[in-house]
């Protein structure tokens, strides 16, 4: 059945999205869960009387588990479709243009894999020229590393250049590399005992969200021996203040990318949760990369199962994210340092500027599209050094 | 004055030492945050009328800072001094025999250093033995990353054996290369906005725990490159169910160790945060290595400056530490890695066993004097890998 919100039907956040999202009300500090549709947020609290929807963070709700999630959307999508509900769920739409949205989870940790091949090929190549560029554990595992849970932000929280330390010398000054990397996120519900493994992926999963993780590369590189990347990154990540339930994904998974060698047993696909999802990067408007997330080496059920096979616990709020989103082409590379291959070939805008890295008041914008739906964008400007 | 506190005066835990953790009686499931003092502890909440300290989460007293922490020290010390509090706060102690203590803080984020000139040689020379120990950053600054938060766990929890995969071939299995790190951590309490830097050391942490990061070398030697130590490290970090308030250690502050070269600007140390700590590590109960924290190459201040120097803001609960201690003599190693040359030259124990990493149902408790006083051990034993 169709929804009777107005503009929704057939919209890209029609009853088959619903994306979840902390916000409030313009001139009211009051945050509440609410989900999209359309240009609509529904406020969960009071549309179904469950105050698991009243604290202004997904957390409580991500908690409850997969049965939870999927008897939530059902009345979520029974009210938005059926016109018996319509008068006292009408009360409950605010319009987006009145709402502020809010970093939607309280992250509790935060974990960034390396899963594109091309990207880790490409990076291997500019930061280790005379190497292999991937190791040799790149295809036995998903190389990841924890990041910064406190310094992930809502979309819209503008990023401050970063100061550091950069070789030759070293020299102290701001960034002269500040790059992104465009990034699938994947938000944990269900906990798991501290050493025990996870189950299987949707049972701990409740979605995604789009990340933008913010790198230095000039302070990443001189830093990251022998530890990994540490300041040029934990300045800011930012997420897209919606996060997109599994359950709206299912016509876009599709199986994973062929694997050589076989992966070893704890990493073997039970199922297919390959992703098709069409991503954009966008410069201060203008479109300059569109990722392909399908091409990706490793699939998200494969990092939750090595992310927790050595028994390490999940939390309610974990967030993993792919790594950079890369694609074979040139115009599919989720990165500057990539697009610009490290600052040497430029980028031409079509305002006739050129880019290599970031500059003061650069805004970047990622959206991605999951057949006719969308993705929640998640978007920010740099500003200057302190 | 002596405190009437039976058999506290004179002792290791004495109304200059007082640290802070979380409890629970016996018998019972309500958390409260205590202060030790001898073999008692003093329930704070009842003990100063203040309801911060009845959550049972040390963060909000944390979050109070500096002029709260001195002022609550000196109302503490007066109750235990004064022979006029004595009838009422006598009422609030609590024999620790009749106690179990808990994590006594809800950890933020957790970053682990690399601050031993001694440590990071070594291990350098093990791992890469073609190269240099150190790396060329490794004098400007102090190398760091981010560990697991959610997987930091109270002295006493029991440490699973994790599995994973190692070289050659690789394989998948139980870790054969089990060890600790010997560490020092330090708490911060107040926090600092995203893009600004972090101001003076003890305006922002509030003070220090033993710290246990125990380590998977062969899956760590594997995983490692190129973004450092992951699932080698994330299944388990033991703290102190003590937390050493930094105005306890006033009389064990000494010059940070030289440092060539100079260190810029924004690592340039302005007081004395060198700590003159000794450490002790028991297998068994038997005492197996003594790292000493005085010959530190980088000093906590450092620490922090450097975490934040990006930009990155600060959580009440962050906690960072200092990465292995090791000294420069072969009775001063912080890790078996180092002890036993990476398992090659086995350590004879009394009873005529031999160890190179930990057995199964081995127990590690490290612990430290400073000066007269001791900080609250840390403690663990190794379960079989399930």
């Amino acid at each position: 059945m169709p929804t009777w919100v107005p503009g929704a039907a057939g919209s890209a956040f029609d009853v088959d999205n619903l994306p979840y999202g902390a916000f409030s009300r313009s001139g009211e500090d009051r945050r509440a869960v609410g989900v999209r549709i359309g240009d609509y947020v529904l406020d969960l609290a009071p549309a179904l009387a469950d105050e698991v929807f009243a604290s202004g963070s997904l957390n409580p709700f991500l908690a409850r588990g997969r049965a939870a999630w999927d008897e939530t959307r059902r009345r979520v999508q029974a009210l938005l479709t059926q016109e018996e509900s319509r008068g006292t769920a009408e009360t409950h739409l605010v319009p987006l243009a009145e709402v502020r949205m809010h970093m939607p989870f309280e992250v509790a940790d935060y974990v960034d894999f390396y899963c594109s091949l091309e990207h880790a090929s490409n990076l291997g190549r500019m930061f280790r020229p005379d190497e292999e560029p991937l190791k040799p554990n790149w295809r036995h595992l998903p190389v990841g590393y924890h990041g910064r849970a406190g310094t992930v932000v809502a979309s819209g929280t503008s990023v401050v250049r970063p100061s550091g330390q950069r070789a030759p010398g070293p020299v102290f000054g701001p960034s002269a590399k500040l790059d992104i990397e465009v990034e699938l996120g994947f938000v944990v519900g269900v906990p798991t005992a501290l050493g025990e493994r996870a189950g299987s992926f949707a049972d701990h999963v409740f979605g995604v969200t789009l990340v933008n993780d913010w790198s230095a590369r000039d302070i990443q590189a001189w830093e990251y021996v022998p530890l990994g990347p540490f300041l040029g990154k934990s300045f800011a990540t930012s997420v897209s203040p919606w996060i997109t339930p599994l359950a709206a994904l299912e016509h876009v998974r599709v199986p994973g990318r062929a694997q050589e060698p076989e992966p070893m047993d704890y990493l073997r696909r039970a199922e297919n949760w390959g992703l098709d999802l069409a991503m954009e990067v966008r410069l201060n408007g203008e479109v300059v990369s569109r990722p392909p997330y399908r091409g990706m080496y490793w699939t998200p059920d494969q990092m939750l199962a090595h992310m927790t096979v050595n028994g390490a616990s999940l939390r309610t709020g974990d967030l993993f994210a792919s790594g950079t989103v890369s694609g074979a082409e040139s115009g599919e590379r989720g990165s500057f340092i990539e697009m610009t291959w490290n600052g040497t070939e430029p980028i031409k805008l079509a305002n006739g500027e050129t880019r290599t890295f970031l500059e003061d008041g650069d805004t970047v914008t990622i959206s991605a599209t999951a057949g006719g739906l969308a993705l929640g964008e998640v978007t920010g400007t740099v500003k200057p050094a302190r």
